[in-house]
C-alpha cells in the first residue's frame, strides 16, 4: 500500500492558491493515499471566529475540496487533509477523508490548542475508522497528540495507520509519535506544515520534519524542517495487526481498564 | 524535597545479601525519597512459580524488610522497593513504600511482563496516591510504562512524583518516559537494575540507565548503563500541580473522556 505526505507552507487567507499548489504538486504522483497538513487550505493563524468562517469551506459548496475530489480521481487515490470546516455559524477544525467519489468522511478536532478554542468549535463526533482499499485509517489532528487516548480509541477501534494533519509550533510531536507507535503498535503518519503565520496579533513558526514511523516506533523517514516534500513510501497495513510487544504479551488485549480513570 | 534512586545489580536469589547491599550503600545519604529496583531483594528471573516463592517476602514476618524499616527509621527517610510479595500461595511483583514507621503501601503490578505471568499473579489493587513529606507520590512498576492509562490514572488522582521500581530488558520505556512527562507533566523516577540473571532457562540482561524526569520532559539525570548508582537531587513537588502546556490548555480538564474507550 503506498502511502505518504505533502510537507508545504500554507499561504495565509488563500485557499485557491493553497489548493493549486496541492494540485499543482501532485498531480502525476502514485499512491493510496496522501496525508496533506491541517489547515491546508486557509492557512493557520486566525485572530478569532469570524475571521476564521471567512476562510473556510462548506463541504457541500466548495470549489476547493471539489477540486481535490477530482484529483482524486483523476489519480484513483486518496488524501486526508485539513481543513477549516463551515456548518452556518459552526466551525471547526476539520479533516476530510476524500477519495474518487469525493469526500468519505470528515473528522473535527477534538482537542482544540491554545487560541483555536477562540476560532473553532469543539469536535463532536467520535473518532472512526475508515477503509481506504481495505487497509484500515484513523484520523487525528495536530494536537490530539498531546492526549494518548486519542490514539489508544483509533487503533482499539481497528486503524492499522494513523493519519494526523498538523500545524506544529511545537518539537515534541515528532517525538512523542515513536512512543505512541511503541504503545500501540501502528503506522503513523504526521504531515505538518513549515514557513511562518505573521499576522497583527502575532507570529507562529511551524516545524516541518513531517514523518512516518513504523509499529514498535521505527522512523521510516522524518523530512526536513523548512522544505517542500513529498514522500511515498509501501507499508503493509497488517504488520500493524501484531500487537504482541513480547511471547506473551499483547498490548490491547493486556489492558485492565478496570484500573483506569 | 530530595529524592532520587539507587541503580544497582541484585543477585538470583540472595535475599538477605541484596539486602545487605541496600543498607551499606544508603547508610549515610540524606533524602526523603528513594527508589529501589524492581524486585530489588530477589533477583528477577524465575523459572516457575514454586521459585518464586521460595525468595518472596511476606510482609507481615520480613526480616529483609523490617531491615530498611530500620533504615528508614534511622535516615528518618521513605524507600519505593520492588520485592517479591507472599500471601499465602498468592505471589505479586510489589512494590512497598516504606517509612520510618514501617511499610505504608503496597502496590501490585498490575500488568505483567512475558514471562512473568507464569511467576506472579495480577496486581489486585487500584492505583493510588501516597503522601511522604506532603509530596504526593504514585507507585508503577517497569512494564507499566507500555500503558499509557498507568500514569494518567496515577496523575489524575494527584500524583506530583511517579516512583517506578524497573527491571528493564528493552531501552524503550527511557525515552518513552519523556513522552509520559509531557502528556502527564509529572516528576518520574525511574530505578532500573544492571547486570544479568544467568538461569537454566535462559538469560537476561537488564539495561540501567535509571532516571529522573520533570514535568515537561526534561531529562534531569540519566545513569551509566552497568554500574551502580546513587542519585539525589532536590525538585520542588509542586512544579508538576501546573497542568498547563499553553496558556489555554490544561492536559488534564481538556480531555475529553466521551470520546474515548
Amino acid at each position: 500500500m503506498k502511502v505518504g505526505f505533502f510537507q508545504f507552507r500554507p499561504l495565509f487567507g488563500k485557499p485557491e492558491q493553497n489548493c493549486k499548489k496541492i494540485v499543482t504538486a501532485l498531480s502525476d504522483v502514485d499512491a493510496d493515499l496522501i496525508v496533506l497538513p491541517e489547515l491546508a487550505l486557509s492557512g493557520y493563524y486566525f485572530k478569532d471566529k469570524d475571521e476564521t468562517l471567512t476562510y473556510a469551506e462548506d463541504p457541500d459548496n466548495s470549489r476547493n475540496l471539489d477540486a481535490l475530489s477530482a484529483l482524486a480521481a483523476q489519480r484513483n487515490m486518496h488524501f486526508v487533509v485539513g481543513f477549516s470546516e463551515k456548518r452556518g455559524q459552526q466551525c471547526y477544525n476539520s479533516a476530510a477523508l476524500i477519495g474518487p467519489n469525493g469526500i468519505e468522511h470528515i473528522y473535527r478536532k477534538i482537542h482544540l490548542f491554545n487560541e483555536e478554542k477562540f476560532c473553532f468549535d469543539p469536535g463532536d463526533i467520535p473518532f472512526t475508522v475508515n477503509e481506504v482499499n481495505r487497509m484500515k485509517i484513523g484520523i487525528m489532528i495536530c494536537f490530539d497528540w498531546a492526549f494518548p487516548e486519542a490514539m489508544r480509541t483509533l487503533v482499539a477501534k481497528g486503524a492499522q495507520l494513523i493519519c494526523q494533519p498538523s500545524n506544529l509550533v511545537l518539537t515534541f510531536c515528532q517525538e512523542t509519535m515513536l512512543a505512541r507507535s511503541i504503545e500501540n503498535r501502528v503506522f503513523i503518519i504526521t504531515a505538518n506544515r513549515y514557513g511562518e503565520d505573521k499576522r497583527p496579533q502575532g507570529s507562529l513558526k511551524f516545524t516541518g520534519k513531517s514523518q512516518l514511523v513504523a509499529p514498535g516506533g521505527a522512523l521510516l523517514h522524518r523530512a526536513a524542517s523548512q522544505r517542500d516534500a513529498v514522500f511515498i513510501t509501501d507499508i503493509n497495513p497488517v504488520d500493524a495487526d501484531n500487537k504482541m510487544i513480547t511471547k506473551h504479551n499483547d498490548l490491547f488485549k493486556d489492558r485492565r481498564p478496570e484500573f483506569y480513570i
